[in-house]
């Protein structure tokens, strides 16, 4: 527990209506406090702190403005929003932030009203707050009511296509909902593409000085949806003077841009949108990520996520690792393959650094590129790579993959292009909860023809599946790994590639087998020395491969043993379903076998450390223990049945 | 066979290099020839007609100037690639298109060369058309080597998001590459957004008469990359007066708007781009769909799609259907519904006739909701009118859903919103081949904790799956369906609500049992009479649902038969996947049992009639006899082995 900042104004503060108590100067100071108290919470449970402090004056001034809950205020992503539970009733949890059993990390429906529409992935704020918006002209009920709806965007997330899809059916339907683009002009990477640099030309050709003053009295400057008023208030409406911003083209109002870090800008624009606007509108701010903190500021990544630190210096608590996390082999894997191969290169949407590819870039940037938050284009961007002769690895988290996955179908299987896919984060994530679990990816690619899937069991069988994706040029390859370290196994010299569709016995056993597909392999070893105390010698395998399966040595295995179970980190209807498939077609099952499937429960797993959601899945040494005792017909003593 | 067209131009042309040897006046004339073969071919095949017409001269135009196939031509969509596949040493089958064993209807890599990238679903074309050009900078080799990329995608792709990420994307990269920018103000159906409220602003602002003067001397006027240069090609560079075009906003020189019927303006514009170019440049071209065919040009989808017809009248040969569409029995209940609950409403994104919702749109317009090509916003749209109290029924092909797979996680499932997505061409399709065949919805919904997924049996039981879906209210449910006429079923008077999770029995038989999930029941019924003849009646039961899993009827299925056998139209993963991992955590294969689960198979089935595509997939009831006999151990006569 560290020293709580003084906070007398917060503290009067019970839910966003007690703000419109407050002056204009009040809000200012209460700002202050707010940053202040968010700074002192994360320090104390890490997380996303540079956005929230980002964000600080705009959380404010909407809450004092417009009317939560009825009012809807949808956070794009969402990792900004700790001054906003500060603010709604989630002050007295804000310490919890990420644990298990506290408040999430990001907004969520079902933790409170003020949370319309929960989010983790970007760019879909929009959308909800168009949703919202039809929603009441059509006359829906809400227990809270339908006001108006506030989607707060990144500049990052405005180059991911759908925010564009949004912006285009809102301009066409033009219900009144307001947009306010948050431009930092850093969403977690530094930004790239074409509409990073508009967004910057626009700030450079209207600096805050002039529309300051133009603020001021913005109220009466604003009449009707913006279309007529002083000299003052069209120089606000760029779009008017330059013949029409990208946005005012999209059939949006444009206004901006303004500081967001200045109340008395915000304030008076806000209220005049709220008492004015008949149609979309789109509000231009530009804030500073980390804004307010000094060691978020002049952090590279302006203090994007940080584990607990110490307020005082911003020195970050970090348990210190003996195996190096599987992005990082990754990383050194592809590095070491693009250093033989030069048709090698990397596609990364707007994940750099989570992916490892900021190091690729770093030896290699001409054969890397970073195509914004774009899975969609990211996946058929790499099949025209291939399709050029190329050999793309399509770097992604398994939940971001997911945007891609017409792409993924259409453009690259279909037309068996070599593009190779590193799925990162596959499986249970810990603190950032279900919207980033990696459940699915095996059951939607693995059913997709002429598809290559493995999944790694440690950090050098990783060195040999990216040796494995760079060797393969028949056809699609995935590889998935999850989030975190590695087993700390030793590594390979290098990369050497596998056989395709050919698994590993690790150890000979009888009755049991233990069918391990990816890094639960290490639980089950554990399991394993477990039963051998109890007098069962299992024979474990790795499966490698999900397809194609290694059909001789499933169905030797199924032939051998009296129990045979598949253990995988992901849905049903991946790898154990794939088994599950041959050995139903082979027969296997007529005369009886104690098959059984391992898979993650059928429940969105909530945010807890990785180690508690493991034994919310039942994945654990001791769940895999149970099962072989369960299905042997064995009395399990103190395990946890799955 | 109809008389065909003279065509002694066209006749001269083996591949698009022959080209180069004609004058401009002969490729005006071999317009029309090329315009009369497309219709003359189109009338013996049916097809997608009204697309190819509009880019006739276009396709001429770019075959004429650029070096196919060692520049890439990627056709947006590709349904109008007829022109380009009789240019491009094609014509000899053309009078197969959409045949088994003919050719594609739709671009494609396995076909020809000049096809470097296939496509089917739209707005790929960008991504694909960088990916080529970054290859080539990188050094990739084909056999067919790396020129230009040339992407030609219409105003209605221009709406999806995945256009404007590959845009914003190749403005950032900066590299030599072509858009050309089909503008027919009406891609399938009339348009809707606000890009094509501004497609048509651009088009009013800047006439062609105007800039066909202009275009005569493009050659010298067109100057480095367009920055400097004649008054007059400054005139042509519609940003440069205005402020910018959306598309130079995002990096691209902006060049038109074109009459893309006018050689004289075609040819002189893209030879000048072909010589100057150094950066990415949109050309903007107004076509008309349907151009130079009365029939075609007079209807209201402008021919998009159409049966064989007479050449003369323009008369469509279509066999008379003994039962209703599933689509139309759709949309029919969907309305029922609706007229009793005001908060039902619809969207779809950019099909509102494939999906039937254009029937509903005319009786509720305030209700129904099309959002373009954009079925990422289009997903995460509808959780928000859920959000806001409203039942919204999120229409779309199974293929087409692919493109919002993450917003169907992420929005939908994580949030346990109760939008209904009603599953349109579910299933195998015919003619339009793999890339529209919806094999994998059933298997990347049914994995998603707390949906509820349905499958219609016949059209009856749809009926009844609309009426279920409308009055569910406790999270996701998802009902497919696949394209054409139902089984001719009586029709009940109105939809009533299945009880959620239970499926059943059929008819109740001995030693095995046929548990169909989806239309597949009605070749299950077939089967089961030609065993009944052979001394066998089985059971058989209609699943309904794959999730939940209709539990006690399965395990009693499974206690009470030697053999349980599933069916469904769909790829591994899915309803048969679950069973068996229910049968595996239940033990009931640990004492023998034979289960099968028929799938469809693991490769891609190329276009072909529904009947052929069945045989090839061993889905018919000629299979599941066979699939029965050979578990039973009993020989089977006649009958394919699956």
């Amino acid at each position: 527990m560290t020293d709580r900042p003084d906070t007398p104004l917060l503290d009067r503060v019970n839910r966003p209506a007690d703000l419109k108590n407050f002056s204009d100067a009040e809000l200012v100071k209460l700002s202050h406090e707010l940053r202040a108290e968010t700074i002192s919470a994360v320090s104390e449970t890490g997380g996303h702190l540079g956005a929230g402090l980002g964000v600080v004056e705009l959380t404010v001034a909407i809450h004092s403005v417009f009317d939560t809950p009825k009012d809807k205020l949808i956070w794009d992503v969402s990792h900004q929003c700790y001054p906003h539970k500060i603010l709604t009733e989630r002050r007295d949890r804000i310490r919890t932030l990420r644990m298990k059993d506290g408040l999430s990390g990001f907004t969520k429906r079902s933790e409170s009203p003020y949370d319309p529409f929960g989010a983790a992935h970007s760019s879909t704020s929009i959308s909800a707050a168009l949703g919202f918006s039809v929603a009441r002209d059509l006359g829906g009920n809400v227990p809270e009511g339908l006001g108006d709806a506030i989607a707060v965007i990144g500049d990052g997330s405005m180059s991911a296509g759908m925010a564009y899809e949004a912006m285009n059916n809102a301009g066409h339907l033009k219900k009144r909902m307001f947009v306010i683009l948050n431009d930092n002009e850093m969403s977690i990477a530094p930004p790239v593409g074409a509409m990073s640099t508009y967004l910057s030309r626009l700030y450079a050709e209207e600096p805050f000085q002039d529309f300051k003053a133009a603020a001021k009295g913005a109220v009466s400057m604003l009449p009707g949806p913006f279309r007529e008023g002083a000299k003052r208030a069209k120089d606000m409406l760029k779009g008017m003077a330059v013949g029409g911003t990208l946005f005012e083209q999209l059939g949006f109002s444009y206004l901006g841009p303004i500081d967001g870090h200045d109340l008395n800008q915000l304030l008076p624009v806000l209220r005049t949108v709220k008492a004015r606007a008949t149609g979309p509108v789109l509000i231009h701010v530009i804030t500073k990520k980390g804004k307010g903190y000094g060691p978020a500021e002049a952090a590279r990544d302006k203090g994007h996520a940080t584990a607990k630190f110490n307020v005082l210096t911003g020195e970050q608590k970090k348990a210190p690792s003996n195996a190096p996390s599987y992005t990082r082999v990754f990383a050194d894997s592809l590095i070491a393959e693009a250093a033989k191969d030069d048709k090698i290169c990397a596609v990364t949407a707007a994940m750099p650094d989570g992916t490892g590819l900021n190091l690729f870039a770093e030896r290699y940037p001409s054969r890397c590129f970073d195509v914004g938050i774009a899975e969609q284009h990211g996946v058929t961007f790499s099949a025209g790579l291939a399709a050029g002769g190329m050999k793309p690895f399509c770097t992604m988290y398994s939940t971001f993959l997911q945007r891609g996955y017409d792409q993924v179908v259409h453009d690259v299987a279909i037309q068996r292009l070599p593009v190779r896919f590193a799925i990162d984060r596959a499986g249970l994530v810990g603190a950032d909860g279900a919207t980033h679990a990696g459940a699915f990816d095996v059951a939607f690619l693995a059913n997709l023809p002429d598809f290559v899937v493995m999944a790694a069991a440690d950090e050098a069988e990783l060195v040999h599946m990216v040796a494995t994706a760079a060797a393969y040029d028949d056809g699609p390859i995935a590889f998935r790994f999850p989030r975190g370290e590695g087993a700390g196994v030793t590594m390979p010299e290098r990369g050497e590639p596998l056989e395709i569709g050919k698994g590993r016995i690790i150890a000979e056993g009888k009755r049991v087998a233990l069918l391990s597909f990816g890094t639960r392999l290490s639980e089950v070893e554990k399991a394993a020395e477990a039963l051998r105390a109890k007098g069962i010698t299992p024979t474990i395998a790795d499966a490698r491969f999900a397809k194609p399966l290694d059909r001789e040595m499933i169905l030797s295995l199924a032939a051998d043993h009296e129990a045979l179970i598949t253990i995988e980190e992901g849905a049903v209807g991946g790898f154990g379903s794939h088994v599950a498939q041959l050995l139903a077609d082979e027969g296997v099952f007529d005369a009886g076998l104690k098959y059984r499937s391992m898979v993650l429960p059928d429940i969105f797993i909530d945010q807890a450390s990785p180690a508690d959601m493991y034994a919310v899945a039942g994945m654990n040494a001791e769940h895999i223990e149970a099962k072989v005792l369960d299905v042997l017909g064995i009395a399990s003593i103190g395990a946890q049945r799955a």
